[in-house]
C-alpha cells in the first residue's frame, strides 16, 4: 500500500503517529522561508503537510524546496508524523492535525490543468465535458456519483428483502416494429443480419414472469436513438422491476416502499403516510401535464363558461379557457407582463397570446380584457380560481390540449420565478388510470400510451371495439417536483387480448406473430397475471440530488449531438471492418 | 394479491387457517370418483391440493370435476383450508398439510408443454433453448439463476464494505485499434460513424483511478464479437474493479478476500489459509497451463535428460519430452490405450503420437518403446515422475509450446476419467508474473498478453529494449478447478511508459494519439499508481455451482451461431432504418 491512512482519517488522537500518505497537491503555501504548507487531497478528504526547513546542507534538494516546486495536481507520497496544528481548522474533520513531512516523494508530476479543480471551478461546460477526468476530481462532482452508487445499492437490498431476483436480460436483442429509435447492431457471423439494443428488457421481464420468477428486477442500461435533450441520454438506467400474481394496489405499495426507503436512507428524509394520488384526468385537469409538481398551487381553473357570452370572440370561440392565480403578483410591471406574454408566444410553447387580470391589494381589478369584463366578471374569475387581493390571474385560451401545455409551462415558470420550487422540498405523487391508447395525427393510428403490452383496465373492456380512445389502462407513474420517476403497468397475460391489442395498432396477424410470437406463444403455456414498473435511475438520483439536469449524475455523458468529446466517439471505422460485417457506407 | 401464502410457506402451524394460493398446476391425480389431488407449484414450493365431492346437483360443474380438467402448467388460483395430511411426505416442506380447496379459479389455461417441466425433463436442447420461458420454469434451471443472483448481490455488499464505489462507464464508445473484435453501432445523428460496444470497461476506470475515485466496481456487460464456443457468448458480464495507490500485494489480498466471502455466504464453503500462488513460468512448467487444476497431481516431468541418446530419433530430436504419471491406469487395455492415442491425435490437439510406459504391480515395466528403453531407463522415468507400482506414464513429444498445450489436454482428460475432478472440490490459485507481450506469428509483431495498459515489473524494466518478449508483467490470474475466474494487472500511470508500450505493440505516435489520446493526455494531470482485476461472472458461478457450462448460468443465451433462437434475433431490417442509419448492405 502507498498509504498508511486515507487523508480523511487523522484526528488528535492520532498525535505522535508515524503515518504514509498519497494523494493530490490541492494547494502549496509558502508561509516564510522555513515553512511551508500543502494540501493533500483524495477522495475522503484534506490533510494538512508541514514542510519546514530541515537545515540539510543541500538547499536545493532540501524538503522544503522540493516542496516549494509541488504544483497543484501533482500526485505525491510522504511520510511524517501526525503533530497538533497551531491554527485548528473546524471547516474540516483532520482540522486539529497537520503532518511534519519527513519523507516526500513524487509518485506523479501534474501540468496544471485546464480549469480550477474546486467547488466553484473556473471551467465553462465544454471544456469540462473535454477533461471529464479532471471535473470528476471535483468535490460537488464526486458526491453525485457517490449518491447514485448509495441509491443503487440502497435499491438492491430493499428489493433482495422483498425477494425479488437480479436477473440480467441479454443486450443484443431483436429489432422492434418502432425500430426507427433502436440502435442496431451488425452481425459478423450472420452478415446482413442486426441486433438492436434495448430500448427495456419488457419482453424479457414478461418472459421471467411466465417462467415463474416471480419477482424480477434489474439496474440496467437502455438504449433509445433519438434526438437529445438536456434530460435525456443515447443510454440510460433503469430500475426495471415486474411481480406476478399481483394488482395494481400491490405494486403502487412495493414501489412506494422502496422509494420511502431510499429517501430515509440515502437522504435521511421520511415520508409521513401514503403518497398522494390522482388520476391521469385529473392531473391533466389541475396541471396540464401527466407529472405536476404539486409543491406548489396554482392549480387550474376552468373559466370558459364564466368567461362567456360577453362578446370577447377569443374566449367566446376557444375550446377552452384556462386561468391560474399567481400568489402576490398583483404589482408586476407592464415590462414584467410583456415579457412574459412574449415568453409564452414563443414558438417553444406557442400560446396566441397572455390575458392577466391584477387582483389589486385595494379590492379593485385591472386586467388586460377590461373592454369586455367589468370588475363584478373578473371578480367571478379570482373567486373561481382562488386568487385574492394582491394576486395575479393568468389566462390562456384554445384548444384544450394546447392550452393545458402552454399553461402548464407557465404555471412551472411562474413557481420557478417566485421560488416555489424548492430543490429540498419532495413531493411525489402516484397518477394513475392513464389512457390506453393516443391517437397519432401523422400515421393516423392509435399508439400505445406506455407500452403494447399495458392491459385496459376491465371495467373499460368493452370500449375496445366501440370507443378504443377512451379505453384506460391500468397504467400509472410516479412524479415527484414535476419529474417522472417512473412508470408501469400491470400487463396483459392472455394470447387472445393481446393478440387484439396488436390489431389496434395496427399489426396484421402476420407481424405481430413476426416480431412478437416469443412472447404470445409463451402466454398460452400458461401465463400469470403481472405487472411491473420502471424507474429513471438517472432522474430518480439527480430529483434526490435536487437538480434537473441527470447529466451531473452520469459519469461519462454524452453531449446533445450523442457525442463523447472526451474520448471522441462515434468514430469512423475501416473498411476492412465494414466489409467483414457485409456492409458498406 | 392473488395470493395469501406461496406454495413453500405452509406449515403444520397454519392447519384451519383459511388460505389463497395461486401457481401452476405441477400434477394432476385423480385418487378416486371422490377425491383427485392436485400438485400446485410456484417458485417457493409445492403445495398439495385436496379436491373432494362437494356433493352439487350440477355434477358437470363440481369442483372435482373442474378440478380434473386441469392440465399441467394450468395458473390457478385457489381459496381453501389448510388441513393435516393423511400421508405425509417428508421430502417437501409443506409435506405435512394441504389445503382443502373450496373454490377454484382457472387464472390461464396452458397447452401441454413440449418437454416435461422436471428435474430431469425429457427435452433436447434445442427444444429447451427455443422455449426457454419454459425451460426456466425448472427448478434446477431457477437454482442456477438464483446462485448468480446471490453472487452478485454478496460481490456488491462485500466490495461496498470496502470502500468500492459502483460508477457505471457508458457502453457506447470509441472503437479501438484491435476493432476487429468490437460490436459496432452505426450512429444516426453522426453517419457514417460508429459507436462500439465495450469489451471492457478498462480505459474508463483507469480514468476513474485519474480522477481520484479511488476504489470502483461494477458488475457491468462486456462484449465480444468473436467466434463462438460453449463457454463463450457474445456478451457477457464481468465483476470489474479498480484500485489506486496500491501494488500487486494489495489486489490480491482484497479480492482473495472476495471470493472466500462469497464461498463462505453463498456455498457455506470455508477456505482455510492463504491461496496458494504460482508463477506463470511454472504453472507452464508443471501444467502446460496459465490456469491450472490442482485438484489432482499428475504434474509435468521433463523427460528429455533422460530419454536421450538411446537412439529413439523421435525423442532425439525433440525440443522437448514431457511424462505424466496417471495414478491406477497400469492396467489400460491396448483397446483404451488406442484410443487414448488417436484422441491426441485429433486435429484439435494434434500430438503426432502418444507413448505409454506401464508400471505394472509387480515391479516390472512395458512400454510402446521397449525397443529403445531397457527397464532400467524406463524406471528413472518412473523415478522422475512419481510413477509407483499399478501406474501408467503418458509421454508427448515435441516443440515445447505446443507439447504442454497437449500434454495439458491429456492430463485433464485423464483426471476427468479417473474422477479426480470433483465438481465440490475447489482449489483456487493465483497465477502471477505473465509476459508483458506475445509474439504473434501471423501479423509479425507483439501483442499484448494482457492488455497495453499492463504495467512491466520494475526488475524487467531494462529489458524492454533489449528482450521485449522476456518482460514479465505485474499481471496475475485467479484460477480455479481449470478455469480462470479473472485476471488482472498493475497499470501504467506514466505517459512515456505508456507511450513506449504503444510502440513495441507497433503503433505509430500519431495512431496511439489518435486511439488513446484522451488516456495519454489524463496521465499528464496526476495520474496515481493503479491496478485492478475482473471477474468473469458467469464463469464464476458457474465454477461455484460445480458446472463447466457457463450458458446454464446464463437467462437467456444464445447459441454457437450467436442466434437467440427463441426471439430469432439478429434479424434483419427495413431499407428506410438503413437509409436513416447511412449504410447499406
Amino acid at each position: 500500500m502507498y498509504r498508511s491512512h486515507t487523508n480523511g482519517e487523522l484526528r488528535a488522537s492520532h498525535i505522535g503517529q508515524e503515518v504514509t500518505l498519497a494523494g493530490w497537491v490541492q494547494a502549496n503555501r509558502k508561509i516564510s522561508a522555513n515553512l511551508l504548507f500543502v494540501d493533500l487531497r483524495d477522495r475522503y478528504g484534506i490533510t494538512q503537510l508541514n514542510f519546514t526547513d530541515d537545515s540539510t546542507s543541500d538547499v536545493e534538494n532540501s524538503l522544503i524546496s522540493r516542496a516549494s516546486k509541488l504544483g497543484r495536481e501533482f500526485v505525491i507520497q510522504v511520510k511524517g508524523t501526525v503533530i497538533e496544528r497551531s491554527s485548528k481548522n473546524d471547516n474540516i474533520p483532520t482540522g486539529e492535525i497537520e503532518i511534519k513531512v519527513s519523507e516526500l516523494l513524487v509518485l506523479n508530476a501534474a501540468k496544471t490543468p485546464p480549469f480550477t479543480i474546486e467547488d466553484d471551478t473556473d471551467g465553462g461546460e465544454e471544456l469540462r465535458a473535454q477533461y471529464r477526468y479532471l471535473d470528476l476530481r471535483r468535490n460537488p462532482v464526486q458526491q453525485k456519483l457517490r449518491l447514485r452508487n448509495h441509491v443503487a445499492l440502497e435499491t438492491r437490498k430493499f428489493l433482495d428483502s422483498k425477494g425479488f431476483l437480479d436477473v440480467e436480460t441479454p443486450y443484443l436483442i431483436k429489432s422492434t416494429p418502432e425500430g426507427a429509435r433502436d440502435f442496431v447492431v451488425p452481425s459478423r457471423m450472420n452478415q446482413g443480419e442486426f441486433y438492436a439494443l434495448p430500448q427495456s428488457p419488457q419482453t424479457f421481464k414478461q418472459l421471467l414472469m411466465v417462467s415463474g420468477f416471480d419477482r424480477y428486477y434489474q439496474i440496467v442500461k437502455c438504449f433509445r436513438d433519438e434526438d437529445l435533450r438536456a434530460d435525456r441520454q443515447p443510454e440510460f438506467t433503469q430500475i426495471d422491476c415486474e411481480m406476478a400474481f399481483v394488482e395494481q394496489e400491490d405494486i403502487l405499495n412495493m414501489f412506494e416502499g422502496l422509494i420511502k426507503h431510499l429517501f430515509q436512507t440515502v437522504r435521511g428524509i421520511t415520508f409521513e403516510g401514503d403518497f398522494p394520488r390522482m388520476t391521469y384526468a385529473e392531473a391533466m385537469e389541475k396541471y396540464g401535464s401527466d407529472k405536476p409538481d404539486i409543491r406548489f398551487g396554482m392549480e387550474f381553473t376552468d373559466l370558459k363558461t364564466l368567461s362567456a357570452g360577453k362578446g370577447f370572440s377569443i374566449f367566446d370561440n376557444a375550446e377552452a379557457v384556462i386561468g391560474i392565480a399567481v400568489p402576490g403578483a398583483s404589482e408586476y410591471t407592464r415590462k414584467q407582463l410583456d415579457e412574459i406574454t412574449d415568453w409564452v408566444k414563443r414558438p417553444q410553447i406557442g400560446a396566441l397570446g397572455l390575458i392577466y387580470v391584477k387582483c389589486n391589494a385595494d379590492g379593485t381589478f385591472k386586467s388586460s380584457v377590461d373592454k369586455f369584463y367589468d370588475e363584478a366578471a373578473l371578480k367571478t374569475w379570482a373567486e373561481a380560481s382562488g386568487a385574492k387581493a394582491g394576486d395575479l390571474i393568468f389566462v390562456l385560451s384554445g384548444e384544450l390540449d394546447k392550452t393545458r401545455k402552454q399553461m402548464n409551462e407557465l404555471r412551472l415558470r411562474m413557481g420557478t420565478e417566485l421560488g416555489l420550487r424548492k430543490p429540498d422540498d419532495f413531493k411525489p405523487l402516484w397518477v394513475l388510470d392513464f389512457p390506453l391508447l393516443e391517437w397519432d395525427e401523422n400515421s393516423g393510428r392509435y399508439h400505445a400510451m406506455h407500452h403494447p403490452f399495458t392491459s385496459p383496465k376491465p371495467e373499460d373492456f368493452s370500449l375496445i371495439d366501440t370507443e378504443p380512445g377512451k379505453v384506460r389502462a391500468n397504467a400509472y407513474d410516479l412524479a415527484m417536483n414535476g419529474v417522472e420517476l417512473g412508470g408501469g403497468s400491470i400487463r396483459i397475460h392472455d394470447r387472445a387480448l393481446q393478440s387484439r391489442m396488436f390489431e389496434l395498432l395496427g399489426f396484421t396477424p402476420e407481424q405481430a406473430q413476426e416480431q412478437f410470437g416469443f412472447l404470445l406463444n409463451a402466454f398460452e403455456y400458461g401465463a400469470p397475471p403481472h405487472g411491473g414498473l420502471a424507474f429513471g435511475l438517472d432522474r430518480l438520483v439527480a430529483t434526490m440530488g435536487g437538480s434537473d439536469s441527470i447529466r451531473d449524475y452520469i459519469a461519462f455523458p454524452k453531449n446533445n449531438s450523442g457525442r463523447d468529446v472526451m474520448i471522441d466517439a462515434p468514430s469512423v471505422i475501416d473498411e476492412a471492418q465494414l466489409k467483414e460485417l457485409g456492409i458498406k457506407l
